[in-house]
């Protein structure tokens, strides 16, 4: 670091990203992202706007937001587009805490609350997960903080129902609720039904996981128009043409399709529950996740060693060398070939290493 | 605004861009775009992206910063890539700006300085341009403050030498001074040959202008290593994924055609000289602009008079309701025809009016 960068990111510890290697023939489960090609439309839309990229894109981004609204069954002023979801959640922490707001949120989740946190020297506190690795719905009533809680939870997959959620907006009217809800598309109902019944309650989204967008960038906040003004105010303050033309086309585009979404939705459903059947005949147990990916470890094999083994066959989980959890792998679901693969590879290391 | 919001934002007034109108058969002389569309080479190279936007994109910008560095003629770790140049900007007011170190710039300039300096709660001072509307070198020696200079400023179009911006960094050696380069290309010399020579020198730039990819969102930020690390810290801890393969890949194809720019910036040039010509045969007056976009003034019409007669007539400029420039219309120099046709549509205009 140079001697000019402010005193204030003395400590700064940035998030690091799953790790994106230029190996060839390589099995990637480590970021989540879906094994798909975008839809066939969003690749039409997107094709169209490489002719005008002298133009800027627009600010509102109206066609992307009227139809997301359509389809979220909210107004289009409920909706905010961003440069992913990593960008709608850096526009809550800058929104919603400050000096006086600090803000919670669980010891395992989302390694990228905590970067936000210390970012913006905020006082904050990790509420530990269960022993199951579930989250306490109870631990969250009247924290008198924002909260960020990414439902289903990340890495562990467990969803937290709506019944809970409404607890923790009903006892903390004074507080911004943040349920990050990348993961919900897998086989859970969204937070968004909530927006007109609580005015504290934001839902961030991304279109990187179940609409196989991942490099493309698109996030997007729903909440009540004030919030949403709130967040635009902040998105015209720091950069108004976030979204490019190329996404935001693309991302209008998988949205007229939504039969291929859930069409992979449901394959990844299915190859989720594959792979949990097929580990746990093998010696291992994992949490309940309703995401696209499973979170797991081995009666006997350490997740390091596991993690080290398979990626010297060239196939890339995640591993968290972290308290609690460092036994786990994080394993995205891939194509049911790839799954075979890698149990293929699995079953081999044990013998290899048991 | 919600009652959530961080009261330190209680002032915030965000930037607004240029209108981006969905009228067809509109002349958009407005915003700075390119008339031009991006380069083959760019438009092919992002169309092999689209298939696999499933994939996360490069976090490390590896080809794009190769090939950006290899034609800057600076090292890969002396340059970042970001989603704008905008968010460059902001790193860079969030890097080397605090409660300790505010901010200096010209009182007429790219509107969003003082957005940032507002957002950041900072200490700021504009400094009034001459009454020529240059920029005095002399008010920015021994500043003490972290010091933002758009060269060629905007709205301006006016250059300052690079022996005058050696002053200013000789002077300030102990705070970051950005030159911000968004409109350098148009016939003047950038100062990423400085930045081995002074460690306190960040230059910005945007494939927005000449390189017509402002819909694609690609700026970047040029200075020593150490500078590098720092905003890298930042961008790691805000958006590692900033960029989108689509454009990552269309930045790589435009600096492969570096002909293709050339003979666009050559056309720019000669159509700014030939707009400028015929509009002081009509009785204007104007900047010594260098960027691609001229600034200027009618002897006997208002700004905002012409302004909206052009609008009447879907030609579309700036105009700033700002002190000191009311007078001035900011004209986007756009292809020979669209000159042409602007020339014919004032020459009315004047006819109406006087």
């Amino acid at each position: 670091m140079s001697k000019y960068l402010s005193k204030r990111f003395d400590k700064l510890t940035p998030y690091i990203p799953g790790e994106q290697p230029k190996i060839s023939n390589l099995i990637k489960l480590n970021t989540n992202e879906s094994p798909f090609p975008p839809s066939p439309k969003a690749i039409a839309e997107a094709e169209i706007e490489l002719s005008r990229l002298n133009l800027y894109s627009d600010p509102e981004c109206t066609v992307l937001l009227k139809k997301l609204s359509e389809i979220l069954g909210v107004k289009e002023e409920q909706v905010i587009a961003t440069n992913g979801s990593d960008e709608i959640l850096n526009f809550a922490f800058m929104a919603y805490c400050d000096n006086n707001t600090g803000v919670v949120f669980p010891d395992i989740t989302y390694g990228f609350y905590k970067v936000f946190a210390e970012l913006y020297n905020l006082e904050y506190k990790e509420i530990p997960l269960k022993d199951d690795l579930s989250i306490d719905y109870r631990d969250y009533l009247n924290a008198g903080k924002t909260i960020f809680i990414a439902n289903p939870n990340a890495p562990t997959g467990i969803y937290l129902g709506l019944d809970k959620i409404e607890e923790i907006l009903k006892s903390n009217p004074d507080n911004i609720v943040v349920i990050d809800e990348a993961y919900v598309d897998f086989g859970n109902e969204s937070a968004v039904k909530l927006i007109n019944k609580y005015n504290n309650l934001l839902v961030t989204g991304t279109f990187s996981k179940s609409r196989s967008m991942a490099g493309a960038r698109l996030g997007f906040g729903v909440a009540s128009k004030e919030i949403i003004k709130d967040l635009q105010a902040i998105r015209y303050s720091t950069n108004p043409y976030n979204v490019n033309r190329m996404t935001l086309a693309a991302g209008y585009g998988v949205l007229c399709d939504e039969e291929y979404t859930k069409s992979n939705l449901k394959e990844v459903i299915y190859n989720r529950d594959y792979l949990s059947d097929e580990l746990k005949k093998l010696g291992f147990k994992m949490t309940d996740s309703t995401a696209n990916f499973i979170f797991t470890k081995h009666e006997k094999i350490s997740g390091e060693l596991l993690y080290n083994k398979l990626r010297e066959r060239n196939i890339l989980v995640r591993y968290f060398n972290k308290e609690k959890i460092s036994d786990y792998l994080r394993i995205t679901i891939g194509t049911k070939d790839e799954m075979d693969k890698l149990i293929k590879n699995i079953k081999e290391i044990i013998r290899e290493v048991l």
